[in-house]
């Protein structure tokens, strides 16, 4: 009987726990109603300090229309990775130093007014925000209809609601909520599928720059002096003007987050930004159009850039439509030794202004030395400290005395901060430039995931010359995807294949070996309707196999790259059980730069060898 | 020669001082450009702080485009006279603390954005503001146009550019830049002529409370079930939503100020409210409807308001038109004695929720105690101290005793701040409710205005009993004004003619004199539809002399009064050498409650006495 007690009573004991565990807050209750069309900055930010509070907070916002205005938010300096330095940063909702926090949103909408940033989650640990749509009345992009064009002329049709703009010296300035910004840039859109066409990428505009806009109606303008490109006729231009300077979600210096079934449809800059965070969770975190909308734009550039992230990283169920950047894209930041400061310490520096100003190292951080033309990694080190002296530059204290024959110009990359990355059952829509990045040495699986990407849908870089984005693959599973035919059929940097594995290597020949190792295409899907489905690079141990390829004829070849699998530098490859299905193009495996040896082309696939 | 040589010098040294005192800061220094459509609000405050450095600083705005929303604006607690208490304030430009400061916008268009105070000025001594437009972008009023209406619908086309809505619960709710607010009270305003027709003021949309809102498509509204009276089609309806929280311009606690050249489009409140503050002027400052942008609404609410003030208050060249309420209105505020607390002490109340929480009194201030019933001043007394107990309730410590008599319900008066008006060369077109509205001891000369007002031109009230708003008139000289034939169309509160002279007393009959003294009505020219063209209660000193009254036939007349100069409660009143043109109504002194020898009609006018 005592026992039976003594057990109810724990039994009681861990319920009350649990319940405490589970403390909702209600933003409700701190004056932030749906549909008041209110700005709730200030009640949520109440709302949060009631959460600190409690243990492992639920914080709610009841369903409906919440807005977000500047007024009240907390302003930050943040240096984003792969974002302008435009700083402070305007932060809508702060999420600073909490563990254990789920903001549960109901599935509401958040609308946002003028350049923030709606969530920022810092120095923080088992953190999930769910159930929410993110969006803007007035985008930071615009868009225009295509309604007529004559040989020197293109009018547009413009919502003038979301995307109100104002003539000057006669070019389009979209004027905003606290900004104005001149149109530079376009892609177009097809209105019915969604999908660039070829041409619609990059350059679609091209011989247009020197246009005269005439307003003929209060939306509607025409573009004099436009000789150039013509986009097509009811087709939809994604009108790029303002900088990329705040991210949608920033996940800083975090530990242990979830950001689930969140449909992000706007944002001024990278959708979900995670920087030197540790496991990090996209479940249903989506960032397309507004369909409700009628928009063709979506995110302002990358739909996720996990930037030097370490433990596992796992994006699965996610759609990534009409995003103005690579939906995906993993990668470390590499540095360059600017000179030896003492013998244990290296002034740095960050090399691309928008990926700097970063605690980029920590007591503790495994590091790699990398020669600079052959990206071979020469030495390893240990971080003693990390003091940053500027924007661009950093000293780096090392725990030993630094490398031999380490020469100014070498690179360092941070191995500590490097995750397995496992991407799975994503939709990889159309959206500029490529469809997915990965360069980590951590375990990597692309499994299930749907391409219907612009360029490449897979492009695996690395460099230490360039964008420094750094870390050469270690082990790479892609398995099972589908890549459809839309996939390659713009150009943008780096795309030479469907799968592009294209390391910036300045001196490859002077490699003691190759750059990225292990990397298995398997099971997977092609319908290529061009010659390139692989271009590889660098790579030690590369199998190709139980791939099926189906000719697509939807599109026309144009790819200077004449052959299916191309190869360059590359050692032990193995080209196994593909099948190819109607006339696919090329057949064969192309090598540059190496020897046939280095490749297996089983018989029986009909893909001739090199 | 020496004398000659001392001359120049000090020549040249008031020219330097000059020069110094004029010492220039452009708000260009402070990253604050026109049509950058960015938020100047924190740039101005830093050119504000850089002028405080200067003596007699000229803050100069390059002439263009300026926008300004609440992030970084100062918010401060303001009880603001004849506003909502919705505080804090947002404060746009916040200029405190200043001896000698002109703000010259070089004809510049402000705009705003959500409910804020475009100009606030507290504790200042010469300043100066000049030039300027003031606008939003999306008001705080709303208008529709009467496209369409049947027997039991009315179709209303509304800007949703300016005006978004959404309809919930079948009711149309306005919904702006960090506000929702549902559509309450209506004025119709006649398309061409911008004029409030008979019937199209208060209770214009009588019997449709219980419409239903269907939107037929984006920007045009059916409401259902609308029985009642109709508006004309094609007349526009300003849509009432909001509360006046903030004022266009805020003057308090300050001294020597001057408002020119400024166009108020719009704002959130009252116009201009001056408010315990000495020497006021408006040259050229107007408060109407945006020409450029289409609109009917103008301001708010009042235009200027002048509250608790003194020294000279001049309001010249102002046009006023659209208004929700009086175009200019000059006052007291009475409050209330709840009890005597000690022997030369009192608990005194502020009556009017929209006047309360005001710094009332200060040391030295003349005050006047009034007999509640008969409004009749008994006794004076002198401040020694003032303490605010909350918004509604303050003690008041006297040099002396508290009269003998004295009451609970009595009333006091501040009489030192009880300014000068001169009022000249105004429009007052057509608003909601009356035209000018001034009671105050102060000397006041109203003359060579032109009124089209919708109610009264002109109203001399005075009360402590229900808007509490004091200041019984010692000396008003009314002459050569020009009333219009909209005077009158409509009926508002305390309309008993053209000019109506309306103090409440609720027990006359009591008063040993009455309250208003030496009003003389001198060479205007009234334009009478209707029968009252004078209506005057309580005064002493009354002369109409040498006014021309031409009949207008432009309207219908309806007023219950059917003579044409109504008294009551008058002594010593002369109508003298007027001359009447056309069928003028009544044509007649009309008598209540005064003997017949207070009253010497001159012959010769056509005129019957009483």
């Amino acid at each position: 009987m005592k026992k039976v007690l003594i057990t109810l009573l724990m039994f009681h004991l861990t319920f009350a726990s649990a319940c405490a565990a589970a403390e909702t807050v209600s933003v409700a209750d701190f004056g932030v109603h749906p549909n008041s069309r209110r700005n709730a900055v200030a009640g949520v930010q109440k709302a949060l300090e009631a959460c600190r509070r409690a243990e492992n907070a639920l914080l709610v916002f009841p369903k409906g229309r919440y807005d977000f205005w500047p007024q009240h938010a907390r302003e930050k300096v943040y240096y984003e990775s792969n974002s302008y330095d435009n700083n402070p940063k305007t932060c809508a909702i702060l999420i600073e130093n909490f563990k254990g926090l789920t903001i549960d949103c109901s599935n509401s909408e958040f609308v946002f007014h003028g350049r923030m940033q709606p969530f920022t989650v810092e120095r923080c640990e088992r953190v999930t925000i769910r159930n929410v749509t993110i969006d803007w009345d007035i985008p930071l992009t615009a868009q225009g209809e295509v309604v007529e064009t004559g040989d020197d002329y293109i009018d547009l049709r413009i919502n003038t609601f979301e995307s109100p703009y104002v003539i000057e010296d006669g070019k389009i300035a979209f004027v905003g909520e606290g900004w104005k910004s001149r149109w530079w840039g376009s892609i177009e859109f097809e209105a019915q599928t969604h999908l660039i066409p070829p041409g619609g990428g990059d350059g679609c505009m091209r011989g247009n720059r020197d246009y005269r806009a005439e307003e003929l109606k209060r939306g509607l303008v025409r573009l004099h002096n436009a000789t150039g490109r013509k986009p097509a006729r009811g087709n939809f231009l994604v009108m790029r003007h303002s900088s990329r300077d705040h991210a949608g979600i920033f996940l800083l210096h975090s530990k242990d987050l979830v950001l689930r079934n969140i449909d992000m449809f706007h944002c001024g800059g990278l959708g979900v930004l995670a920087q030197f965070s540790e496991n990090v969770h996209l479940d249903r975190c989506h960032v397309r159009p507004n369909p409700a909308k009628g928009r063709y734009l979506s995110g302002h550039d990358d739909g996720a850039q996990i930037s030097n992230c370490r433990g596992m990283v796992r994006i699965e169920n996610c759609e990534f439509a009409a995003l103005m950047d690579d939906p995906i894209n993993v990668h470390g930041t590499s540095v360059r030794i600017i000179r030896k400061t003492a013998s244990n310490q290296l002034l740095c520096r960050f090399m691309h202004s928008m990926s700097a100003g970063m605690q980029w190292g920590r007591k503790g951080d495994n590091i790699a030395f990398i020669e600079n033309e052959n990206m071979h990694t020469f030495a390893h080190g240990t971080v003693h400290a990390f003091r940053l002296l500027s924007t661009t530059d950093f000293e780096l204290t090392l725990d030993a005395p630094v490398p031999e024959g380490l020469e100014e110009g070498d690179a360092i990359e941070n191995l500590t901060w490097s995750p397995d990355v496992e991407i799975r059952n994503c939709k990889f829509g159309s959206c500029r430039a490529r469809g997915l990045l990965v360069t980590t040495p951590g375990r990597v699986v692309i499994e299930g995931n749907v391409f219907e990407s612009s360029g490449s849908a897979i492009l695996i870089s690395g460099d230490a010359n360039g964008w420094y984005e750094s870390g050469a693959v270690r082990d790479m599973l892609i398995r099972g995807n589908t890549f459809k035919a839309p996939c390659m059929t713009n150009m943008y940097q780096f795309c030479d294949g469907i799968i592009s594995i294209f390391p910036i290597i300045p001196a490859p020949e002077k490699a003691p070996e190759p750059f990225h190792r292990n990397i298995r295409i398997e099971e997977n899907v092609f319908h290529a309707f061009d010659y390139p489905v692989l271009y590889a690079k660098s790579v030690k141990g590369l199998t190709f196999s139980n791939n099926h390829i189906v000719r697509s004829t939807r599109y026309q070849p144009y790819h200077r790259r004449k052959h299916m699998l191309n190869l360059e530098y590359c050692q032990h490859v193995k080209v196994v059980a593909n099948r190819l299905e109607g006339d696919v193009l090329g057949r064969d495996v192309h090598i540059e730069r190496m020897e046939t040896t280095e490749v297996t082309v089983a018989p029986g696939q009909g893909i001739s060898g090199p």
